[in-house]
């Protein structure tokens, strides 16, 4: 019951010059779903990733961040059903075999191959049925397919992410399209379980490497489902440098910022539609904290709202039992917070101030607004300039229902 | 539906001499229910306490650390219904009226008084109600009113807890009666919901407040229910000195190890029992981490698995997705940790090693222990000597319906 949140048109996402996908039924861990995406850059791509910051990183991650340290990247294998996390030294193994196999299709190193799993942790990945599978993605290699994309990357998804967008580049028409997976074990510390994005720009490959770190910051390290951070989170960024722009080589540049504001737009679309299908999901909050001293303690409030059950599970209920909410504000761990001069709304009612509930407010205009599908929790921390937003959803049964039936 | 707890038999629980209690319906939040507690002390009583680290923590709170400032205390009030807590400067005022209530019958000073509240946060105490209903507690005071005190503390307890022990000092008998309540808002920071044990020994004051500390040190911060701090969590130990024990002022003496053993086995009693019915519990789950450099990691690693939603829906389904305990693991924010030397155990069969699954582990295994109602966790991180331990519980749609319905 994703929040609304409708699956991509088709026909609305933009091909990325120079990035092909093709999709396959390699029948890793459920029979008859696409399960297995490859990506494959034309020449001279350059790529960015952030991973996790989950001790214990799948091996696909660590073989990507390997491979990373090279150039000439040429092509990503994505699987679903199985994380290959927590498996060992056989993981390892088969993230490198997966990499030899697609560089063998292509014609390419396997060092200029990167692989990605989603799915259950700690079970051994079957590497000779991704293998298997590869031919197929091949054969279905078209600039075309971003959608058929975004449905073979989904797991406890109920929809499939994806979006484009176009941006002006000193006059270049350039495109950005993006998808993404994910709907619990979702509390990216460096990106969402997984995210990418392609444009035909061309970047400088240290450019391309800051732009992704600040979208990511901006868009996938802002939301939470229940503050499990998966062990295979990855979100990268391809630009194929296929539009004909002049090639962005300074981040000072205007060029810079426009594409900045374009890939985090497409960055944070994506982001909150992994909560708006967040598992159970039901409503939709966006916790924008400010006067703040400094963005961490911004995102900590908003964290802390965004990770307490019992904030969440009032939500679900429509309660405005909002002292919860103070609740977890006190528990954000800011030592010398001044309880009594922060400030607290449900959009645009004033909940609480001086320590207490507002004298202006009346639990009927907080009844109205917790009724409503998407709510914004808005806090002054009254103590600085900074800010920062936190995009969460609530808890229900269909979360516990979820994830005691997820192997099922 | 609490996982092997049983309500106290009142006979078991030992009066302790100099401590008396008395109970009232004072009608606080609820009509007809045992809302209002009243503990006198003779004089000569030592209290200390540890309280919540939640910045907005309850008016109750901060007017106990200034009254513990002085000596002499001589009572104390519980009220449950409405935790008094983001409440403002109202708050604080209800707060002191109960203290000059109490003091007026009692004939001591207010600041002899510390005040406790429990419940609904920012909802204000109405305390002409609760003043009204300190005489009916007056009248009821005795040593022998424990079971009726443990019952009158309850939120959304289930059952009643409390816990009696003896214990002998240089060949005096020693008794130790302590009650408390708690089943949600339960990752006490410093101390529990509110706790309350109390001896006869007869022990300084600067030893009373260290013993209080290392008590709570090895229980009530033991425990998560939720992950989320109270703003009222107040753990008071109270010794009346009656016993006639020579007075323990040194903490390297024989008497505070005994009276530390003995005062930690009931303070570990009720803090384990909390978890027993935390909200919605099915099983009780102790995490036990060994091979840590130091405690804090040992117990940053308990956490992150006592409070991850998936893998404690995962013990709600009796399912051995043991994958997500390693993910827990992972974020417990350990920068160094080397995952392939730390080991897993589920009681004692062997699951992970070597960065995945054990050789020896058949998942068959792993179902049977799931399905106990008390299972444990044990991870050796190899890395140090020092260990810790976290009690927890699982996750279940009652969680969800408790906490959707409290204030209904």
């Amino acid at each position: 019951m994703p929040v609304n949140l409708k699956p991509p048109v088709a026909a609305q996402l933009l091909p990325v010059p120079g990035v092909a996908l093709g999709i396959a039924r390699a029948g890793i861990r459920k029979a008859n779903r696409r399960d297995l995406l490859l990506i494959r850059l034309d020449e001279g791509a350059a790529v960015a990733g952030v991973f996790t910051q989950n001790r214990f990183c799948a091996a696909p991650v660590i073989v990507c961040r390997e491979h990373l340290e090279g150039t000439g990247i040429r092509a990503l294998v994505v699987n679903t059903g199985i994380a290959n996390a927590g498996t060992g030294a056989p993981g390892m193994q088969a993230a490198r075999d997966t990499c030899a196999a697609a560089a063998r299709l292509l014609g390419c190193a396997p060092q200029q191959v990167l692989p990605f799993s989603t799915g259950v942790i700690m079970e051994p990945l079957p590497v000779e049925r991704l293998v298997a599978g590869l031919p197929a993605c091949v054969a279905d290699l078209r600039e075309s397919n971003w959608d058929a994309a975004a449905e073979a990357i989904m797991t406890t998804d109920t929809l499939p992410k994806a979006v484009s967008r176009k941006v002006s580049l000193g006059g270049t028409a350039v495109t950005i399209t993006g998808i993404a997976k994910g709907a619990g074990m979702i509390r990216p510390n460096m990106a969402t379980m997984l995210g990418f994005v392609a444009t035909d720009a061309s970047v400088a490959q240290p450019v391309l490497e800051q732009l992704v770190r600040e979208a990511a910051d901006a868009s996938f390290n802002c939301i939470t489902v229940d503050g499990d951070t998966s062990t295979n989170d990855s979100f990268m960024l391809i630009a194929s440098g296929r539009a004909g722009n002049a090639p962005i080589a300074d981040v000072a540049s205007e060029g810079y910022a426009a594409l900045k504001e374009a890939v985090t737009a497409v960055a944070a679309e994506l982001a909150q539609a992994i909560v708006r299908d967040g598992e159970g999901a039901t409503k939709f909050i966006t916790v924008a904290v400010q006067g703040g001293r400094d963005i961490a303690e911004c995102k900590a409030v908003g964290y802390a709202i965004g990770h307490s059950p019992l904030v969440k599970t009032a939500f679900f209920a429509s309660d405005p039992n909002l002292g919860r909410i103070l609740a977890a504000i006190g528990n954000a761990g800011i030592a010398d917070l001044d309880v009594a001069r922060l400030k607290l709304w449900l959009d645009e009612v004033l909940v609480a101030e001086n320590g207490g509930p507002a004298a202006s407010y009346r639990e009927g205009e907080g009844a109205r607004v917790m009724k409503q599908e998407e709510i914004t929790v808005r806090i002054d921390l009254a103590r600085g300039d900074a800010q920062a937003t936190v995009w969460t959803c609530d808890f229900s049964y269909d979360y516990v229902k979820i994830n005691a039936d997820y192997r099922s």
